[in-house]
């Protein structure tokens, strides 16, 4: 951080958890399928949007909206394998007017050594009408916020 | 058969589908994961299903009664392996009162040898009643009749 | 344990994990897909044959003998949900000359009341002899002994 | 095609498969998870090796480079739902000295209408070395260019 950045400034939090390599998640290559990145990545945020909107069960019977994704990518540095701890890194990249983008760090959990990185770009739509657009919902900026998650903004 | 058989009765007629073994399903012993197994099965079951009651997308959107699973096994003869084709042949085992189970057979389909057998149980259920058992619905049994997959019965 | 029981039997111990419920986990229907059940029971006992075996990535690149499934079977009580806690619970239900059978209960975390059970039956083979069934390796059955999974034997 | 073209160049054909959307690819919010659309391109691929390199399974136990995933990427459309087929289109986009980029086009079978485009590139690595950069191999460009899938290069 420059020394130049306004004193109200704060730097964001991530949010982190650490999943383990399981032996169907494996292809023929003997290494993590690569496609599986993005469900390691989205089971995180999972965890995340439980913290934000609350059970997910109940969120996803009862709101007229939702946040599918637009965009998604990944880059392999090394391969996973069986058994690894992978530690995934979530911080918010990103928050538009009608999209969330989400920055995805895996790292080995015993040696900190990079293994992936990946990019979700969620939009949001509202689910009675077609999926047409439609700003984020407040209450989801809202909770992105309480956890920290959106840097502070300066004066 | 039997001699005895009355003349009226017909052998029910099976349903067939070849499958192609994916590079994500195999596992880290190299060969198929064992819960592929039940996917292989359950895809050739929705390919029925569609012709029972037709398509899947608004017969979903739209019934108030359901078929969940509440048994499921497999007994595994030999291994399947990556780019193997597999012959999936599904049967009518019994229809009873509130519950249909339905036999399967997994053939390499170049060879005809056998890779597993499994056999589903779905019972028919109430979506709108918290899965209350109700009996199958009398559509699901009629198309099925209509396909043949029931044996007639004889006089 | 009734009086009668030889004093020198001891009950078996049951190896536990609690599982979380992923969006991708969810089916058509917006319950966990029936085979994923099989998934939840191996995962856990993969983490069970870690404590067995050591590390599984170089148990499986080391080892010339394999376990292959021989026979998989579940019975569903009540579905699970997205977001659900399921507590799973290993037994080993017999331990033959060649073939180890587990059994798994599988219950909401949060009330304990059953969602389903399950039955995996594991035979040992040879790898480097096209899957030539070999009786238990020592090794396997002294870990699952000292993990006091195998119920102590009277005089 | 200009007018300039010099007349030995040939437009660079595709390879294309049509897919059906399964039962447990549909996701809690009732279409196709986003990263299905990766398994549904890598199977594609697949289809093409098998095509380039012939049957899958000896090619993986013997061969002594690779080709992993070092970038994938997708741009969603509209959701995928359950039963839709799925026409996906393969297209060699670049040949580089260590790497092969695929893009991918998923429409509507039946429509005609964009899903889903993706992106995956490959990097050709030594498997007895720690996944060490190599040239791609001659069989593999050979093998794309006899199915006509890299464009013809005027004099």
């Amino acid at each position: 951080m420059s020394d130049s950045e306004p004193p109200t400034a704060k730097a964001a939090a991530a949010f982190e958890r650490t999943l383990l390599v399981h032996f169907h998640e494996i292809d023929r290559a003997g290494i993590v399928y690569f496609a599986r990145i993005f469900e390691y990545c989205h089971r995180v945020y999972e965890e995340l949007l439980a913290e934000v909107v609350g059970p997910l069960e109940p969120f996803f019977q009862q709101k007229d909206w939702g946040l599918p994704l637009v965009h998604a990518e990944a880059d392999y540095a090394r391969p996973l394998r069986l058994g690894d701890r992978v530690r995934v890194r979530l911080e918010v990249e990103r928050l538009g007017e009608r999209s969330a983008t989400f920055a995805y760090t895996l790292t080995c959990a015993a040696t900190g050594e990079p293994r992936a990185r990946a990019r979700l770009v969620h939009a949001c739509v509202s689910l009675g009408d077609g999926f047409a657009p439609r700003p984020l919902h407040p209450d989801y900026v809202a909770g992105l916020r309480r956890l920290g998650l959106v840097a502070a903004q300066g004066p």
